[in-house]
């Protein structure tokens, strides 16, 4: 084989990266050495900075650089609202439509038996703690519409149903099958306002 | 926003991968961050590591670690016979046909007017300099079938048509428009074997 070690190296591990297969790793890998040796290092920088900055916001569970997220340590947002949302992307993708303004729980996954993610590999203790020892008023579930985000709603609707709170989800506006993180705003929004008590 | 610096700088860095746009940025940023945060250190460190260690092979401009690449220090490569091409990426497409046997010269681009590449840019000072101080009796050139890729390729032939030794081009049977580093091996193949002579 022609090329370097260094460059079979990096083909390799572009592969971590969502949709990228060996093909395309090899694309990047030969562009970035080629033509943008700048834009490489920016990554690789932008990487670090990442790994080394971002953890989880202790209350919410959402990506953050300090202990407490900037909406969980606003003053403006309605304290006794909880949106539970799979993961940072879905809590970003209802921020940016700017019509909720409670508190977000983000359970960092959703239940996948096949994969071995039950409960106690997501935060449902921590959410069922929060519920618990807060004034909270309504629950809206904001998992995604696909099977395994329907059975993490449902779960989520049952370990909360003894509080006697309102407990919501969203309306199915969104299509099934579809992902929160892809959903253009209006549709999202409709969702939002239509969103139906369970049971 | 919700997010983090470090998440908006990540995908602001990732944008400099070919075919990446903004959203697809933020997909594999959040990909990264939440589900594959050894995959992504991987990642940096293999840019790092290219970064550092990818050089050009003095004699033919290819990628390697060391002065000269395998390929021009190999014995069992026929040194009369030299390959012109684009990129490392299409020598490589070459190398795993596995038919030629030659040496290359790796331009490193193609002329491009609008893009300001002249033949100064490129490697043609030192190709002229390898065919006039070796005894080549054939040079190959593999450029791409597309309209600079063609332009690169008369430039070379009226180059190098005062020595007098046989100059041949790859047979069209590369799709016109097409580019090597995508082809499959057999397109790639018949055109190295119907290669034509020019004039
Ligand atoms: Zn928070
Ligand atoms: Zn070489």
């Amino acid at each position: 084989m022609a090329t370097s070690n260094a460059i079979e190296q990096l083909k390799e591990a572009l592969k971590a990266l969502p949709g990228v297969g060996p093909k395309n790793a090899q694309r990047m890998a030969f562009h970035l050495m080629e033509r943008n040796r700048e834009g490489a290092q920016k990554i690789a920088d932008a990487l670090n900075n990442a790994l080394e900055r971002i953890i989880s916001c202790q209350r919410c569970n959402t990506f953050c650089e300090s202990e407490i997220c900037d909406i969980c340590a606003s003053e403006k947002r309605d304290k006794q609202l909880l949106c539970v949302v799979e993961t940072p992307a879905d809590l970003q993708a209802i921020e940016q439509v700017g019509a909720y303004r409670g508190l977000y729980f983000v359970l960092m996954g959703k239940l996948s038996p096949l994969e071995g993610i039950g409960p106690e590999q997501l935060g449902f203790k921590r959410l069922n703690a929060i519920v618990a020892e807060n004034q909270i008023r309504e629950v809206i579930i904001a998992t995604n519409i696909t099977a395994e985000g329907e059975t993490t709603a449902d779960y989520t609707q049952q370990m909360l149903a003894p509080y006697g709170i309102s407990i919501t989800r969203l309306a199915r506006g969104v299509p099934v099958g579809g992902e929160l993180e892809y959903m253009d705003q209006r549709t999202l929004a409709a969702a939002f306002k239509d969103r139906r008590a369970t049971s």
